[in-house]
């Protein structure tokens, strides 16, 4: 096999990208841009041999520790459970919460033959023991609600507050294109102004 | 900046690779599919450096001549002209051209100071020695036309026959949704039954 359809085989391995994709890509990394190419071939390369699971959140870090984790004026006290490392930036992006994280990597899936023993769940047993509050931020779908039962559950076993994610209107959103459980949701939990 | 950062940034010379999406193949390469990243970086790596133009036809190639260029099956009398080493992937999957081709890199474009000295167009004379019939597959934009008008002239001056792609309606194609100069350039060229 010649290196160029190679190349256009490896990329492949990229999600959403087919073979006209990574053809174009090939050509654009060979003719257009060889020193990106050069450099994202490198990056890429140190940080599949160096980035591993945070000792403490799970996160994904080039360190044993996180800087989240490793910075002293995050309280442990309040505790946010999420999916996946992506799920943290996207939080510290958003908010201001000065706490801590804890990352499942998944969600508990009977029906997939995963509990709390596949997602090791004892880990965050131990983060429980400084937590105050425990945020559970795991997705709305019917596994990431499991999954949030199990660890309100969890949290209320050690006499921790646990709290979710408010849901409801999106902001922006005009109220004809949000589907009916998300509108009853919000028209129940509806607030004083 | 975190290594992760890194990747994400890296990621983002691919044509189409916002931050949102660099950030989903980040998490893909380190979570999902550590080792079809790392041969991906190596695949990268080793074309990047051996990957170069084929001294004949100036496709893209690992060789110093090019697979169909040292294939003596293919004939040197028949000379296709495209743009692209993409092109002749395109070509080689859909006709079965038993010639051979050269590489433009690019199209004429005055406007942009693209001239035949910046084509190195000097190179397609000396394979025109060899050459009875040059076809000339740019595209039908304004300099795809300017640079077939231009390898028709030098074709003239060598006593060569000159061909260009029809133009016409495409495969499968509605009238109904066909541009008017295409309509009618298509029927102009009509041709009998």
């Amino acid at each position: 096999m010649s290196l160029i359809k190679e190349l256009m085989n490896a990329l492949q391995i990229l999600p959403g990208v087919g073979p006209k994709t990574a053809q174009r890509l090939t050509f654009h990394l060979l003719q257009k841009d060889k020193s990106g190419g050069q450099h994202l071939a490198e990056v890429l390369q140190t940080a599949i041999k160096n980035i591993r699971e945070c000792e403490s959140c799970r996160t994904l870090t080039e360190r044993d520790v996180c800087k989240i984790c490793a910075n002293p004026s995050r309280t442990p006290a309040q505790l946010c459970v999420v999916e996946t490392p992506a799920d943290i930036i996207h939080l510290e992006q958003a908010t201001d919460f000065k706490g801590r994280y804890f990352v499942l990597h998944g969600k508990l899936s009977p029906i997939d033959g995963v509990g709390p023993g596949e997602l090791k769940l004892n880990r965050l047993v131990d983060l429980l023991v400084e937590c105050d509050e425990l945020i559970i931020a795991t997705g709305s779908t019917v596994e990431g609600e499991t999954t949030a039962q199990y660890l309100s559950h969890l949290a209320e076993q050690g006499g921790i507050k646990a709290t979710r994610l408010a849901h409801g209107v999106p902001l922006g959103g005009d109220l004809e294109y949000i589907d009916n459980s998300t509108l009853a949701h919000a028209f129940a939990s509806r607030t004083q102004l």
